[in-house]
């Protein structure tokens, strides 16, 4: 039963934590009277001050029992006394900084362990920016800001924790110019969906088969299944990629997206009722 | 007869004007011994150092014609001393700048009557950035730079030259991250393909039915035909967009896109020939 109820929260960055809170608003909805642990593996030389924010936030939106869980060194991931600070979490959510340095450290360690059973007994595994990042089997790490995706162009990839399977994220996605690294990492293997999340902007991930949108931003989600020729092979590592055929969904907030048949739908009824209200923006689809 | 050799060269900006000059060079060719006119009227105070470049580039290119239209107020559009600078024009050639200034300034007068003209008479009408936006029945202005389109959002649209039509030209468009505002320019009315042109990279569109890609950047293609949903109409303004299903494709060099099909393909054979050879980069898709 309870793994029914598990989520994953990715945020595609710079959340608001201070004033309506509508993402945050959801975590510690889902978190309720449990245990939440906020997660600065990211961040290279925590300065704590970012956990602090984000316990002023979480308190404010009624969450009660928030610990920190902050690793310096690959060695602390294999101590008891970081591993018992999951005792009994409810949620964990992971906070920007280095996404690399969220696998390197915790890839393959009892830390890591403990994330996906909690995740897999029913809780929820929140992220932003490179804690979203970080969500898929396979990561953007740096590069290919603003540009078209080169066949050797600067964009990497990396393997990532693997909380869900079959998509490659990508965030901070029109802020930051990031069409290009994702069309190019959907080329390499388009049996991987593209998700590029805005900032200000999450998709809540439920029952690992769909997820809606949060937040005031867009989500896009690049489908290559159709796609009928790329040249994303070839030896020249200067050519610039063509690719033709992809899809492409532009989805915002009151829209759900069904991860096994690749299609999007509005959210109607009960499900958009949930959807958080505000004054003048963000009104739902009827 | 002449008119099956008219073309559009219609580039995204910052084309190399110092160096291998690609597309400058494309321009060169087709005024062969012809006369070239370079219009800087897109510019507000043109201090006549742009134009300087742009001899000096083309004279090296082996273009031996070469003419400076300037416009400072919309009465001068409609002298006969700046109409005669046209006479037998083979090539009008129109710099970056504010397009809006290019559509108030020739817009409906004797000079883009004469430029129609030599368009329909089998002349090269080339154009950079907003020299490039100009060339469609719509194009952008301003605004939606790197932000996902939202309704009532920040791109603005206006009319153009209308020199080709059903599409919508944007530039610098990577480099810039319009995939946002080009998307909603579609969602508005899908009888238009978006076309995204980034810098050093250009179109050339042969009998205003097909073109094909020139330069080291890509060019992207939004069709919205196969489009399933947009809430585009809607009245909340501060909505950002959903739109399902739309297609891209992303072409570089060696690409070639039939307008009336929108369909893409690769170049082949003699066709293929005609692309400018280097000798390690950009070489050719057999």
């Amino acid at each position: 039963m309870a793994s029914v109820d598990r989520s994953l929260i990715i945020i595609g960055g710079k959340e608001d934590r201070t004033s309506d809170k509508v993402i945050l608003g959801e975590v510690a909805r889902r978190v309720g009277s449990g245990k939440l642990v906020v997660s600065t593996v990211a961040m290279e030389n925590d300065p704590g001050q970012l956990f602090d924010e984000y316990e002023k936030a979480f308190r404010s939106l009624g969450v009660k029992h928030i610990f920190k869980l902050e690793i310096n060194h690959r060695d602390e991931a294999k101590s008891n006394a970081k591993l018992r600070i999951l005792d009994d979490a409810r949620a964990v959510f992971f906070t920007g900084g280095d996404q690399m340095k969220i696998t390197s450290q915790i890839g393959d360690t009892p830390i890591f362990q403990r994330l996906q059973q909690i995740y897999r007994e029913g809780g929820v595994i929140a992220g932003t920016s490179a804690g979203a990042s970080v969500m898929s089997e396979t990561m953007l790490v740096v590069g290919g800001d603003e540009e078209s995706h080169v066949i050797g162009g600067s964009a990497r990839m990396a393997p990532g924790l693997g909380l869900i399977s079959g998509v490659i994220i990508d965030q901070h996605f029109m802020e930051r110019g990031r069409v290009g690294r994702l069309l190019g990492a959907v080329a390499q293997n388009p049996k991987n969906l593209g998700i590029g999340i805005d900032e200000e902007t999450a998709i809540v991930v439920e029952r690992d088969n769909e997820f809606y949108v949060l937040g005031s931003g867009a989500v896009y989600v690049i489908d290559g299944s159709d796609v009928t020729y790329s040249n994303i092979a070839e030896a020249d590592l200067k050519k610039t990629l063509s690719i033709y055929d992809v899809k492409i969904h532009m989805l915002s907030e009151g829209d759900r997206f069904d991860l096994i048949n690749r299609a999007p739908r509005q959210m109607k009824g009960a499900a958009a009722e949930k959807l958080p209200q505000k004054e003048d923006a963000h009104k739902k689809v009827a």
